[in-house]
């Protein structure tokens, strides 16, 4: 049950600045589909511009450091480990649309349960920092 | 200030079934280093065996199917969303071990608040699943 | 699906400790709707009984030092970190009851938003306090 | 102990597009400090930018719908649910320094703990939506 | 909705490592029900091996130093601020059937809920390690 | 480094409500020893006395459906899971005191590490509930 409403395309294009950003958004991903994230975001339209620009150049840069199917890969991770369900779904589905295999499904599902077994462990055991991980 | 003794190499050693798995730390690391979560676990001899034994294979296994440093980059996003601060520490320094240039770095962090931005949003918001995100 | 039941108004006439406390919400809040919180907690009246006295004394309290408008945006924000969804829904709508406005709604969902990447920023990097944030 | 270098005020001058960041943090707090927070996002001097930019528009901005001390106060919540101690301390400096008194701080750790707890209770008896909560 | 598929009895029963696994699980619980997890994880055997392995020597080993009941207690309470519905769910169900009463429920919500309150008041005002609590 | 000033004796003994509670939580523990959660809390009277008298009621009472020591065990589970340094640290020295058997404490860090473990695997896939979970 959102806690805001979603836009419809027909409520988007009343407003200039959220209809240029899901103009944007199609153009970027070359496809009609907005999805629901955006649609409720657009409410403050602001921040919608804001997010979408950030998203758009830290995701779909080409030539980045890091390949594109690893990045949702990593989105993947951060969203598990936060308990957003949404997130979960939306970037999965784009980690597959980026061609992630189920075998590298399979292996990320396991770092990611694998790192939250060790990551309660040393909490729970107050585990004090080595000096050789110090940055040189 | 750890909740459990930090085992020394002498108390290790005295623990068979600890030497055992600080043996095979060092030859599969092929370091000397063992390093605190160790010898925080050591305590528990059962279970430093079992995760010791899960990570070797989920981490240093050869020919998986997402690379080396990938893996120490998502151990790095999940450890921060459950602020683990030992864990933080000591995956970037084994991802910088593995190779991990500084904009490599740099972009998974600019990914890891990404993602974390857009999933306190998408949960305050309450957004609904898109039909389209449904496995095949 | 609730892990406990939720109390009818039937069943809980029927225990005088819950009576009592649903008795209190009706007259506090000058409505006769009582929310599947409070439905559930009655399992334990006990419990229900201090968590709904202390909430009255927080949340409703007249003359304090923040606006009982704030107090709810305080409290969608601990309840989007900690992805608490009926948390987030209900004082949303409690939030909105007591005057928010969109453009309110919107500003706490963007601060919301930078909070949590900024926080994840921090914990990645493990930035040491400075002494300038010392309390005096 | 910090994952990345802290970069010096001649470290950052060395690096125009830090340099200019750290210009506009002091004209725009009118103080000569920089916290170590921009010291470390200095090393990716793309994201220091708009993560700088971002926080100036949100947190700064004059004549906004929620005052300045109340966005302090909700940063502070989102910090402490996201357990950053750094973003806690710093953000709780903010908000004094905005003017929050001991009795505004008092209620407003009252409220977090009292969200939290709520929050966990809700999970834990997995209540269901009401309907009565629907966005109009 | 699933990231992954749910695999049928007849879809089990076409991968010989998944058919041990759903066996051991079926003769080890005594009774014909396997539950969802299992059947998503299932899409990689080799983790639906290693979990499953764990996890019946962890939570139903005989003899062990904390009684069966309270593993799922203490389970639940994990779980819960980890913001897992579905473990949520579940681990009641299991402690149920391990003799859970309504009483100690209702105690053992409390407790998360009062323990969740302390952390996030411990956490918002960073409160320094006592000495004595250093293991001897 | 606190956010809050740390009450000493004396400061404490120049405000009657604080001093009240100071000494209930002596007479309780039978120690002289104030830890400093109390004395960061004591800042604020009002919920000190309310935080004070919950804990006392809820973790020290006799006769309780669930013994003491479980008590101490599942807010460790807790404040693991929420990242809460000081209430790991504060709540493994409890249990230690109630007689938590290194054995004990062993098993019971291998059920959080196990919990978080299969929380982020069933969060990542999205695991739909069974029916059978339903409560009669």
């Amino acid at each position: 049950m959102a806690t805001v409403k979603l836009l419809s395309d027909q409520e988007a294009a009343a407003i200039p600045a959220v209809q240029a950003v899901f103009d944007d958004i199609r153009a970027t991903r070359k496809t009609d589909f907005i999805n629901n994230f955006w649609r409720a975001l657009a409410n403050d339209p602001a921040n919608l511009k804001r997010v979408w620009e950030t998203l758009k150049s830290v995701m779909t840069v080409e030539g980045g450091a890091i390949d594109p199917l690893t990045r949702e890969m990593i989105y993947i991770a951060v969203s598990t480990a936060n308990a957003c369900q949404y997130c979960i779904q939306s970037h999965t589905a784009a980690a597959r649309a980026r061609g992630m295999t189920d075998a590298q499904h399979g292996e990320l599902l396991t770092i990611i349960g694998l790192a939250a077994q060790t990551n309660h462990l040393a909490l729970a055991m107050q585990v004090p920092s080595d000096p050789e991980f110090e940055v040189p």
